[in-house]
């Protein structure tokens, strides 16, 4: 296992620093992948990570390792170096990685670090700065391939060795006109099994589809997956070629999107996820908010149960029923909100049928309070049957209810929240838990009060 | 945006059907992308689906949406079709999706298909089929090249021309020895810029990431993730190639596993996505269960709070802070186990650090019920402090504890789930906010009983 390994890795790397074996360290360091580095670094302090990054022959192999760094750990591993040696490594760095740590960095600081680099690299750089991190144009490298549509297969296998030789992953030959506008896409492959003096315009594909650089990432990612394309070219308004998104950036953005919204269903917000080296106050403060909500509903309970105070000194036994019903209501809701939210990400809920969707979760949620409302209903007359025969009934038919209800209002509110364009997955969280709390309670002892008459 | 853009599609297609346009659907269908089809079927019925599926002219657009196409669908729509059609259609589908197919279907009717289709297609998709569907021998294709070591350049180039092209996407070219073990890897590219006469072996690179047939494939999307690669070589367990997975079926897998996760956490267990074609009984049948460990922990709740009942009797207000104790303390710790399942999931979590991870939890815990607990009290002195001066310190107390012992609980759930290998995803749902309510409505009335002496 992939886990397994890093974890050997890690020890290894431990004891050796623990041991100062120096000659050992930087054998590991040298032949392990970034990508695994990056890994271990994690669970480093500081002082560990600057004794193996130092260990590093290779000013290529740092900028991997760079690249694959978690943003948090890297600005600090580089806040004490030198900025020459700094903007040495960043040369060696896909633009977009780049452009990304720049974003993180002092204006000052970053500044200072784009002066040191070559004209042309800085220049690249900016130019992806000037996007917002988040779109098309923030994560798109400009190492892509333009090929004319007159030139010839073999003029493009020449233009491949000579002027491309740094493109990193060719997977597709970009066709444009005399104005670079995109006018089609040929494979690498393509190129090689046609007669070398076929025009590039007599084979290409024309139906290229392409994104505009203020397209929304987790939009791209889409159009990646559905395709399944190994990058998408990026055009700007006028649909000339400015650059690529690769499928390697498309999956870290899915991850990262499931993540975010992961977390914020459970209502802990966007960068709250887990993180070792994250103080405890700053992670209190990431949760604290979040729960505002889910107070402020519980205060709105507090005076609900209030107003049945009267009821509910005939009869204490009812409260023994709060938690199960609120619980029931409470679960439910989560359920169909998940669902809901899911679907709207990824696209199988349709917008239009709102109506549709609501009242198929209000069926569900009624199918469920039906069966469970019964069963406690049962159980309450098993237990507390001697006393009030109605008892049953009041339980039975308050499970329907919260259950109905919590089913409801889950499904309507990240329907909502979509139409007036806030991410759905906040939806799911605090709110939905809160307004079913409290409107489980109402009924309940509304329906106690009625049928006991108490 | 691409969900707009098929929206726009969907309404169309519907007017279309509804007026019997069938020269104006046949045209949008044939020169429509397989992978919009396939959304836009979701949304039809059955006839609505046979009618656009017998507009199609080709037999390979026919492939494109047979792999597109969700299982479910597919299923139903090829139900009354002619083995025959079924079969010649198969033969221009990728090896991996044709086994999925046939996975779904009874024995006999996947016997039947293959012993229509040729010798070659369907042997390759029985290999594949003797895989566990998801692991990499399942989602696998066997279309790779493999190119001996002492070769040339010239000789794989025209290797490639000839024996391999019908190779979809040769991305990485791999190098094996005499007895077909993988030994090398080499991109296309470098193969066009090289001397012609330069050996395989001289330029291929020797540290090749690979994975055996029986890995996860959650695992096999870790890595390719992980490494940024294209596709990576299975091998069987002497190291011989068999096949490669490649990015586009990893993001697919990634999204998959992603919704899996989030639909486990909030208790609805696999498979229950939400599916506009499912019938609400089903949808039932689905959730019912996970919802069981909520109600017999109600009932369990149902019991503590009977055992205080003397107690509240008393001071029957008491009940009026039970949902907001009881609330907080869920949503805490539905924040606690999210934040803990997505670092076991992203590896962020290093499981040799149990007590460091609970002990952080337990502190921001305690941390979030103080601040909590001292606005409760505030609260409650505020409300109800005219009848009780300690009422204030009971709640507060009471909030402090519920909140502490949730975090605690709801990072432990997970971490013992995952030292006993159960998914930890699903001890996030019904299980965490069932015990924490049971846990907070106990503390309370214990601190209820012991500071108001009733």
């Amino acid at each position: 296992m992939l886990v397994d390994r890093t974890k050997l890795l890690l020890d290894t790397i431990k004891r050796l620093l623990r041991r100062s074996a120096t000659s050992h360290l930087h054998k590991i360091v040298n032949k392990t992948h970034a990508a695994d580095l990056a890994v271990v670094f994690r669970f480093l302090t500081l002082s560990e990570q600057e004794t193996l990054f130092d260990l590093m022959d290779s000013v290529e192999q740092k900028a991997m390792l760079f690249s694959e760094l978690e943003e948090e750990i890297l600005v600090k591993l580089i806040e004490d170096m030198p900025a020459e040696k700094i903007a040495e490594i960043l040369e060696q760095m896909p633009t977009d990685d780049v452009a990304d740590l720049l974003g993180k960095l002092s204006d000052d600081r970053s500044k200072a670090l784009l002066d040191l680099m070559t004209k042309e690299g800085s220049e690249e750089v900016e130019g992806l700065l000037s996007y917002d991190a988040e779109t098309a144009g923030g994560i798109m490298v400009p190492d892509f391939i333009a090929l004319k549509q007159d030139a010839t297969a073999r003029e493009a296998i020449e233009a491949l060795q000579k002027d491309y030789a740094d493109v990193e992953m060719p997977f597709y030959l970009y066709v444009v006109d005399d104005h670079d506008h995109l006018v089609g896409v040929i494979s690498l492959r393509q190129l090689v099994v046609v007669p070398p003096e076929t025009k590039l315009k007599s084979i290409m594909a024309t139906d290229v589809v392409s994104v505009e650089t203020n397209v929304d990432q987790e939009e791209v990612a889409r159009i990646v997956a559905r395709y399944n394309i190994l990058a998408v070219p990026v055009v700007d308004e006028n649909n000339k070629l400015v650059g690529i998104v690769t499928v390697d950036d498309i999956i870290d953005i899915i991850r990262e999107e499931a993540t975010e919204d992961i977390l914020k269903m459970a209502g802990i917000g966007g960068g709250a996820e887990y993180v070792e080296t994250q103080s405890i106050f700053m992670s209190v403060r990431k949760r604290l908010p979040w729960l505002f909500a889910s107070w402020i509903g519980g205060i709105f309970a507090c005076y609900v149960v209030g107003h049945f105070q009267q009821s509910l000194s005939k009869l204490v036994y009812l409260a023994a029923f709060m938690p199960i019903i609120m619980g029931m209501g409470g679960n439910v809701g989560t359920q169909t909100s998940t669902s809901v939210v899911r679907g709207l990400a990824t696209g199988r809920i349709n917008v239009k049928q709102i109506w549709h969707v609501i009242l198929r979760e209000l069926s569900i949620g009624f199918s469920l309070g039906f069966f469970y409302g019964l069963l406690l209903s049962l159980f309450a007359q098993f237990r507390y049957g001697y006393e009030h025969w109605q008892l049953g009934l009041v339980v039975g038919f308050a499970m329907i209810c919260s259950m109905t209800v919590a089913a409801t209002v889950a499904s309507c509110l990240p329907l909502v929240f979509h139409r007036f364009h806030i991410d759905p997955a906040v939806a799911t969280g605090p709110f939905v838990t809160t307004s079913t709390d409290i409107l489980s309670v109402f009924f309940y002892f509304q329906i106690a009060t009625l049928l006991l008459h108490i």
